[in-house]
């Protein structure tokens, strides 16, 4: 194994990983080979150091005057992101967003597998929602553990997060994908990334209305 | 009008003001008139000089050793972020995550109201999803004109993705939520969120494959 990929890689290069293997499976699809580093920047619109550094990191060494081979660099990307095995993940609140994400299909395009949701409110529990089950929270330690899931997807109001947290840490789960709004303390072996709608949506709409305020302060002035 | 409120205010200040609201009415809620900032910071874990600098951005001013009246801050901060009238907004791009969004009836806490889907698969127009219509693309701009509509929510694929937002330009949407995995070019006055899921769920998942990674190896020396 390249020791690289034991050093932490910066976030910004793991964001653009995605973007990246949907690239290259385009050239793949298309029946291309081999592919430069600066062909990738070009069409992604990136700098090509920034491109060859990012790359680096996956372990993959491009050939000089050559290029990357595409399956390979594909195969190294998805190994880098823990992709190349579909990956399982419970959802923990099965209420109006839980249930959006049980049915969004999308994330098995990037490994990952709801296999179930669970919930506090026995009105939701043994529904099933898009065809997985809602269990009740408490079978949630017994579950993890028996069917070896470690990633946990957050989806409960604020005020529940930090018990659900706990309850996810407890049950073995390492890393939590959390859309409640609001900060999460874990121990330090357990991974969490934030994904928070309504801080998004807040940067969003304050400035469309402060845009919208100043159009109106500059019609008032010119009548 | 506070002439600050014309100013560009911090991505990071404006995304902490969903959660002073949520704890704002709370405390409203148990009938609590008058809050300080100092019991804000030490609530949500801020620092103290930090949070009286976010709520001046609102443009109100806390009264010395008594401190901010709390239906007056609430308010300020919902008029500061936009969410006192509810937004309406489209999405484009029915597929599984528009139509999971469709289904989220937690953005109308936010003031956010989806209307209606648009999408160019004509086996999706005229379903509607979640009581909501599903139009065909091409009456987007109409639509959009006689309902005034400033918000637009695109969930379409990344190779989609800049085409329809020219036509959100086109249709006189100023503020486009993007759930597309890719980058936005639109002119400077409409304003661009990004919100891209993959990328977040590449940092979460690269990093607990790297954690796996260390501890595989570790075990393996030890062994």
């Amino acid at each position: 194994m390249n020791p690289d990929m034991l050093r932490s890689a910066p976030v910004p290069s793991v964001r653009r990983m995605p973007l990246y293997l949907r690239f290259l499976k385009q050239l793949k699809s298309r029946g291309r080979q081999v592919v430069s580093c600066t062909h990738i920047a070009h069409e992604l619109g990136l700098v090509n150091t920034q491109v060859r550094k990012d790359l680096a990191m996956t372990g993959i060494v491009g050939r000089p005057k050559v290029g990357y081979d595409v399956p390979a660099l594909i195969a190294a990307i998805e190994g880098f992101l823990g992709w190349n095995n579909t990956s399982d993940a419970f959802i923990v609140g099965a209420g109006s967003l839980g249930r959006a994400l049980m049915g969004y299909d999308g994330f098995r395009e990037y490994g990952l597998n709801i296999l179930a949701a669970f919930d506090i409110d026995p009105e939701r529990v043994g529904r099933p929602v898009h065809g997985k089950e809602v269990f009740a929270l408490e079978r949630l330690p017994d579950l993890a553990e028996r069917l070896h899931v470690r990633i946990g997807i957050l989806t409960v109001p604020a005020k529940a997060a930090q018990d659900a947290a706990n309850l996810l840490v407890l049950s073995g789960i390492r890393a939590i994908w959390n859309y409640a709004p609001i900060g999460l303390e874990v121990p330090e072996s357990v991974i969490v990334e934030n994904m928070n709608l309504s801080a998004s949506l807040a940067v969003l709409s304050s400035r469309l209305a402060q845009t919208l305020r100043t159009e109106m302060g500059l019609k008032t002035e010119t009548e």
